[in-house]
């Protein structure tokens, strides 16, 4: 027997893990798969360099407390870094209105835990970043999809939905969401935290993707329009440094981080010191600037050469917009075609994709994908984008 | 306005903090603190210079993942090391049923999720770790304390309590407990364990501090008795390497662990890389071994002054049971003293403990207190607890 209850034993491996599975499988038969399906950065590009020297100091330097326990709200030099950091978007917050965690992950999962009561309504955008979803529906709330546009969340939408009834709160991922790459504008911004306060909820505003600029320019953050403490912002380093330290941070008023860290004590106690001073060093050493401006340059290149090519070799009627900046290219096929069905098809072409219907919570977006733009190089983006969309034809073709 | 909700705004400091406070103020005002109060290791064996060296290697050979995402039940190195390690307690335990962990708290904090529901019955040790009764507390069980014998848990007591209805699982530390430091005898391990199948609940094992021996032997682990499932073990390197790298690990049988790997990934995805590679090479680098023969050698000697100089200066009614591993020595003062209301007499004379009573979650233990032995220098110790002593009886003089 194994430890069980209702509440374990409803939990599932995330839906994505199928596509994941299916890629590995055909990797350990020897078969080379271009992946785009990925949401991770491109390690090719991680500071390992700096990382290594800074690491080489902290451990040389260390006077006795980097292997010892630590205090739950963090490294408070990291702390004041990060509220240097907050200042990019506009976010004026002391170093006791951050609390570090392992990634923006747990951060989510602190605020599900804390204001989540099974049968709640939580007011998500649709498509919707998939790792989030799985992390709220474990608290067992009622989901409401509001749709996107391309300057993010369809406000209207979100108000018919606030006026239906209280909702725990609002998550959003202002920037270069995840799917859909789509950024909100600065206008949405202020008028989100207007309705979060006209219809009394809290706004999450989950944002790791937010320095990922392709133009260098940073939104100011949802949470800079906040007056009166209902936008908590999570921001994480997985995306601008590495995911592999695994450190993130919420920014919110200091009674909310207050609380928050009560239930960091009744959870791992504290991050990793190591891992806390590493990105203190970095984001404080001099290079994380040009760091961020090398990544974006790539990044955007490749997501141009991603473009390109879809527009070349792609069903003429296939949607999409250009993203201003993360990792994530966004597109609608048209044409009826069943992303899930083409997903094995493509696949054995050794190429992998993730079918946009996955970062649907209810339901929809059938004929949707998303492109990870951000992890193989260029020459591979031109000719297995064509590849790709020369067989999405045939596919289309042979289904006539 | 801070975000709230019942639950988030129920949470309260652990009750052990109002005495780190009072620590934490005195040295604010420069009153320099002996502490026998805190709950850590001796940061000075720590094995600072081996880790900086196993530190150098692993960046210098990384091929590219150890800055990445990787897979949330751990490195599969260290899942093997772990394997290994758990043979010194005589448990059989393959990679699979072992998942990497932030600290053993991160594990009760999963099991505790996972298997409470409120209003649901724990059976815990009374005394208890309080840092465990926070985090059981924040699912909303009932608790109900096992007085603990000079070998472990009651049995006769925990049956009559599993004869009353189903407990959701049984929290026990069996060796060197925090904070009676008593450790459970091999026999009622196998009866537990027996007990436990009989009324059909769980044992949650928490054994930080198994391998801190004074004896060098190593009890086999209630979990070597578990035929059934039925014993979830949870480790930490926190107390034998360090614990600001914060890995622990949960073994358990595969099933179960594959569920909490679901429960992991809605949480903070996986353990820092780099502190799983550091716990691993360094168990199995050569040294482990030497430094915990190193450290526990450190630890009784301070633990012998200890007694010695209670023996010699402590109230003649005293008592306490020499403890054969950990870091603490608990103590029956007698003579009704309550040890809340000594403490501030005893950090007045610039030493703090813990009174015993924070360590029973239903009330009692008035005259008790918890001494860490570990933190001091035995000449300090020998100071100060003949202080100690004589202030203990001087107050109880004033009190006559």
């Amino acid at each position: 027997m194994a430890v069980s209850s209702e509440f374990l034993d409803g939990l599932t491996p995330s839906a994505i893990r199928d596509i994941t599975a299916s890629i590995r499988e055909k990797k350990s038969r020897g078969i080379d798969v271009v992946n785009f399906a990925g949401g991770m950065p491109d390690a090719a590009y991680f500071p390992v360099k700096e990382l290594k020297q800074i690491t080489d100091e902290i451990i040389e330097e260390d006077s006795g407390d980097l292997f010892q326990y630590a205090a739950t709200d963090g490294y408070l030099p990291l702390r004041e870094a990060l509220s240097d950091l907050m200042k990019r978007y506009q976010v004026a917050a002391n170093p006791a209105e951050i609390l570090i965690t392992s990634g923006s992950a747990q951060a989510l999962n602190y605020l599900s835990r804390a204001l989540i009561c099974p049968g709640d309504t939580v007011l998500i955008e649709e498509p919707v970043y998939v790792g989030a979803v799985d992390t709220l529906k474990s608290y067992g709330p009622k989901l409401v999809g509001i749709p996107m546009e391309e300057d993010g969340m369809d406000l209207e939408e979100l108000e018919k939905a606030l006026r239906k009834g209280r909702a725990s709160f609002i998550y959003t991922v202002p920037d270069f969401q995840n799917p859909s790459g789509s950024t909100m504008s600065v206008e949405k911004r202020e008028r989100l935290v207007r309705l979060a306060e006209k219809y009394d909820t809290y706004i999450i505003e989950d944002s790791p993707y937010s320095l990922l600029s392709f133009s260098g320019g940073v939104c100011p953050a949802v949470k800079s329009f906040d007056r009166e403490g209902r936008v908590v912002y999570l921001g994480s380093v997985s995306k601008t440094i590495c995911p592999g330290l695994r450190v993130g941070w919420i920014c919110a008023d200091q009674e909310s981080v207050r609380k928050l860290i009560y239930l960091k004590q009744r959870d791992d106690l504290q991050v990793n010191n190591l891992a806390q001073r590493q990105v203190h060093r970095y984001l404080t050493g001099g290079s994380f600037d040009a760091h961020l401006q090398e990544v974006c340059g790539v990044y955007k290149q490749r997501m141009e050469s991603m473009l390109e090519a879809v527009r070349a070799y792609f069903p003429k009627d296939a949607v999409y917009i250009p993203p201003r900046g993360g990792i994530f290219l966004w597109l609608e096929l048209g044409g009826g075609i069943d992303a899930r069905k083409l997903f094995p098809y493509i696949l054995n072409r050794r190429i992998a994709f993730v079918p946009g219907s996955f970062f649907y919570a209810n339901g929809g977006g059938k004929s949707t994908m998303r492109l990870n733009f951000c992890t193989n190089e260029e020459a591979v983006i031109r000719e297995k984008i064509r590849e790709m969309g020369l067989a999405i034809q045939a596919w289309q073709a042979e289904r006539k």
